[in-house]
């Protein structure tokens, strides 16, 4: 079967988005080490640019069409997101000198708004539906002949997110202590099916485990029933989450990752205070549903017991502070 | 004049406390830098082992005596503290299987007295009086016979603090980007005392100033007049840097030092709030004073002219969550 990207995307995409994002560390925390039980080697993508790895995909995708067709570039690029590839998007397009026009949601709040316009983006309302949404979408794209650049089921946003394992991959080796396994988690399945790649074709036999919410749980459903379900009506705090998969990333999803395993909200709130207490860095709880499956989930204890090495994706850490230590109170045990 | 430690105090440091404390990375912000008007580089130390660049000097002091004194180091460490310190000097201690008696007062909130507990510990609680401290120290010395280990007024402590310095030079120097100045906090002097040393011999020509709170300006007071002032009656939510200098710590800060520079609590609290949105970093405020002087202090910017890039070391990252976060609702606009 022939899927949406290979290795050389990856590799082609670390060299071009190379200087314009971070290459972020990794991090340690014995704490948690003893916790899990096993070695944990953190991916800490909240310190990226615009505080997500959605920079990356988005840097890729923008700089890769300054190469291949720079007239396309002048007429702009467009998206439709609420989350962290607007601003992501947003960002790229203000680096390579060209308009971004990012559809947002009139419900979206004003915050997100304010950021996107911040990175000199224009922001397009329209009403909170997947129609509206795409409706909004053709529009602009007809009016101003610009790019559409999906936030994850396109080739190039796919081979971005996947320079997240190539760099983890090699900054544990470095530190001499090789990955056993990565856990990633999954929404659209941008970074999960970009970090398969990488990781199944530098290093076949570290196994991939996929993250996700049980309120947001398509892709476990997807997986372990054989058949593609879309996302219906999900609710969890993890809010970068919420989206089915693709026709680009499911395929790769469905064919290449070793398993995936699912969490519950107080699970992910309890991951997320122990990053921000233990290692000092604001994560948004999405970002937390990889190390929640880490320490909380005994069939990935099971999956995972000969991995001594997991390396760990934090994917962002764009979170509200007053709702994020709301959160953490209702984990105290009540009076 | 002789001082109290020298730069090879330092990188004996160094060597001695690899391994055992994390290098931290730097770190950049273009959001920061635009806000600043030069390039910043970041030593995020919230990230080290107890969340806090004490545990370098701990670890120094502890594996000093370790490799000199054995049979001392088997009758345990002691010191007073409430803050960072105690936890650091716990974990060096436990780490290298010597008991450690910690003195605190009794109102010390209890989550510390636990967390000092937690790695293994003795707490001994007195009276909340400079003299209680002394004599429950004492106390404790003489029933034990173990070591006195200063939070700062000590060369191993000083030098271990120092290698902060030195890892930031040479991390700038890779990255590129040599540093023209560094901005460090003062309370008792320990991390300045050692970072003026290990940048004053390595690197002349890079400044060394110095940031503090206004609510705890007895350095800034003591070198505008000339003559020795302790801290009296301190207030300020950078509840890191409350505390006199020490006569091994002021006589290094007093002679090399370029120039010493204070920032209001409003300030203190903004540049806190920036860490956390811009950087995604849990820093308390005490680690902020730093970025609140580059980006507020008039005075700075004149004295830091010439100065493209200037380091900012983050001392620390144990704060309340709730604490910081009603802080930073402090700076909202009143209805």
């Amino acid at each position: 079967m022939n899927y949406a990207i290979s290795l050389a995307d990856i590799q082609a995409a670390a060299r071009r988005i190379k200087g314009y994002v971070h290459r972020t560390p990794i991090m340690t925390c014995q704490t948690l080490d003893a916790l899990a039980g096993r070695h944990l080697v953190f991916k800490p993508e909240n310190l990226q640019k615009v505080g997500a790895f959605k920079a990356r995909g988005a840097f890729n995708a923008v700089l890769s069409i300054k190469e291949t067709s720079p007239e396309t570039l002048t007429r702009g690029v467009i998206t439709h997101s609420s989350g962290n590839h607007a601003q992501a998007l947003a960002l790229a397009a203000r680096d390579s000198g060209c308009p971004a026009n990012i559809i947002m949601p009139s419900n979206a709040p004003s915050v997100k708004k304010a950021a996107v316009r911040g990175y000199g983006a224009t922001v397009h309302e329209c009403e909170p539906t997947l129609e509206a949404r795409e409706a909004t979408a053709d529009k602009v794209e007809k009016a101003t002949g610009g790019v559409f650049i999906h936030p994850y089921n396109n080739p190039l946003i796919m081979a971005g997110q996947g320079t997240v394992a190539l760099e983890m991959l090699e900054q544990a080796e470095e530190a001499g202590t090789p990955l056993d396994a990565v856990l990633i988690p999954v929404g659209g399945g941008g970074l999960l099916s970009g970090c398969t790649v990488a990781v199944k074709s530098l290093r076949p036999g570290v196994k991939v485990f996929a993250a996700e919410p049980k309120g947001a749980d398509d892709t476990y459903t997807s997986l372990k029933s054989g058949e593609w379900v879309p996302s219906v009506k999900p609710d969890t705090v993890a809010d970068g989450l919420l989206t089915s998969t693709g026709d680009l990333t499911f395929p790769i999803i469905r064919d290449k990752i070793d398993d995936i395993f699912v969490v519950d909200e107080e699970e992910i709130i309890r991951a997320t205070k122990l990053v921000w207490e233990r290692m000092k860095l604001v994560v948004e709880p999405s970002a937390a549903v990889t190390l929640a499956v880490a320490l909380f989930n005994a069939d990935f204890k099971r999956a995972a017991e000969g991995c001594k090495t997991v390396g760990i994706v934090f994917t962002g850490g764009n979170v509200d502070f007053e709702r994020a230590v709301a959160l953490f109170k209702t984990l105290e045990v009540p009076q």
